[in-house]
């Protein structure tokens, strides 16, 4: 393969479920991607190197060594090695200050774990709180904007709010949006209810902001609307019929849980203050028009270009040294 | 057996989970009492007659007939016969008018299932919302209370909030309180940090209304609090240590699910109304003591004794007739 004489290093993000392993050239242009789904809770500590080689092994030059710069879960206290919680307020250039090297039999390969951040309760307002993974996208964004400043949602199971100043991180907050989405959606006796959703369909999209501004007025009344929502699929004849019913349900599930975690994450928050997102596309424009219904404009950054970038501004730095 | 000589009818309550047998003197009084978990949700129409003679067959008299009164989802449209739900506003005595006697084999039987009731969307502010079980309960209270107006909460997997006066249901309102807590205690990332609670306890106790006072405060932030209490786990050194730690944890989760509930039930409710709690024992003290911590004052009322008093009401009514 002719990508073999350009491969100079190799990017990993090993989260909970998921490895995505991309092949970077020396300009830190991605030449190829793969993903498992061998994330670090189905792994030992000694299966990582292993499981590591199963996917890139065969794009390894028989000498020499490549860099292998792992953001994510494999660097909790439970994955390859530990690389230690950095503390916010955090520059996010200095991730790479708190790498570990695991311990590899390979010599081709020279890997180093990135940290994840961690917050402690204090008296301006900061509670307990963790990430491990969002924090080398945030590097990713200060990669190219070093003076960020402003608010950013990075949406998922565990959607974290960064607030950054010049570039450093003064503190964030996750909340349990998605998990408990798919909980409610695979697990409740809503689950009866719920179709896929499709907020390109206009009835769709009317149940999803309509939840959005009832639990941001309302949000106490969360629980009460979500069995609304069966109730609602029992006597509502306003709803449509078929296919369309459940997927109009699902949305308005999705838009009381995305308007939750919107009314807390601005709370206090200036309305028209912009909001970056950064995920998935089709996740983050689901947000976006949460965003837009309660007055805020936001701008979309794609987390794999995110990720990236951080992993690179990581090795620079691990290679400055 | 010498109750069989006083066995004037049978009170049945039979949820979705499971089957509550009473054996009833004339005068109303419990002579036995039998449960199992064959619930609504693992029959078919044409298995409830056997299942209900495997709990009662030994009661009956080889002649004559008994009442059986039946409350709860065997009379739902998926049940043993579906006796279609009373529209509120209702008067509880009047639930009687809606049982329907389900086809059943046995000559000894005479059975009756009574409705649940449905609620609407108007421009009074009522919401879509039904209940199957809880009407009957709300039945016996006004059973022994015939002027009774207030709030009343039964707590549970679907905690209902019930306003009435002078004995007539206005409205309700379904709050998903208990089905919540039990998915987020044992499938989220929470299930790893928590043990039973017991508020009792004073560490427990505390975790609870300091939970119950944060949600109450700001409802916005119930799913940033819920993944709090897994950042605390990690984090947080002012935690005692040990199963006592799950334990505070577990008081956290029931105080943030529980002040949730009462936030949004209590909105707009004056400060001081006193709010009737039917239900079990240790369940109703735990929501007095978040109905103290949020200054309103509680009475209990025992659930068993309610749902008797109401298949009773009911059981009076339909003789009449």
């Amino acid at each position: 393969m002719t990508t073999h004489k350009r491969l100079a290093w190799i990017a990993v993000d090993w989260g909970s479920s998921n490895l995505r392993v991309w092949t970077m050239s020396d300009a830190d242009e991605v030449l190829a991607h793969r993903g498992t789904e061998r994330g670090m809770l189905g792994l030992t500590s000694t299966q990582y190197e292993a499981a590591l080689l199963d996917v890139v092994g065969d794009w390894l030059m028989s000498d020499g060594q490549v860099d292998v710069i792992v953001c994510g879960m494999a660097g909790a206290r439970q994955g390859w090695r530990e690389a230690p919680y950095l503390a916010v307020p955090a520059r996010l250039e200095a991730l790479a200050e708190g790498a570990v090297a695991p311990p590899v039999q390979d010599p081709r390969l020279r890997v180093r774990l990135l940290p994840g951040l961690c917050q402690r309760y204090d008296e301006t307002g900061r509670e307990f709180d963790v990430m491990r993974g969002e924090e080398t996208q945030l590097a990713g964004l200060v990669a190219h904007e070093p003076e960020f400043t402003g608010r950013v949602c990075l949406p998922g199971t565990h959607a974290k709010w960064a607030r950054l100043v010049t570039g450093e991180l003064q503190d964030f907050q996750t909340f349990m949006t998605g998990e408990l989405y798919r909980l409610l959606a695979h697990q409740s006796v809503l689950s009866h209810s719920l179709r896929e959703d499709d907020l390109a369909d206009t009835a769709c999209r009317e149940a999803f902001v309509t939840a959005v501004r009832d639990v941001s007025i309302k949000p106490a009344r969360v629980t009460q609307w979500l069995f609304g929502i069966r109730a609602g699929d029992l006597l509502d004849e306003r709803l449509p019929a078929g296919e369309v019913r459940g997927a109009c349900l699902a949305a308005r599930l999705s838009g009381l849980m995305i308007g939750l975690e919107l009314a807390g994450a601005l709370d206090g928050v200036d309305e028209n203050e912009r909001v970056c997102l950064i995920g998935a596309k089709s996740l983050c424009h689901r947000y976006a028009l949460a965003l837009e219904t309660l007055g805020h404009p936001s701008r979309v950054i794609d987390s794999e270009r995110a990720v990236l970038a951080g992993l690179a501004l990581a090795r620079g730095t691990l290679n400055r040294n």
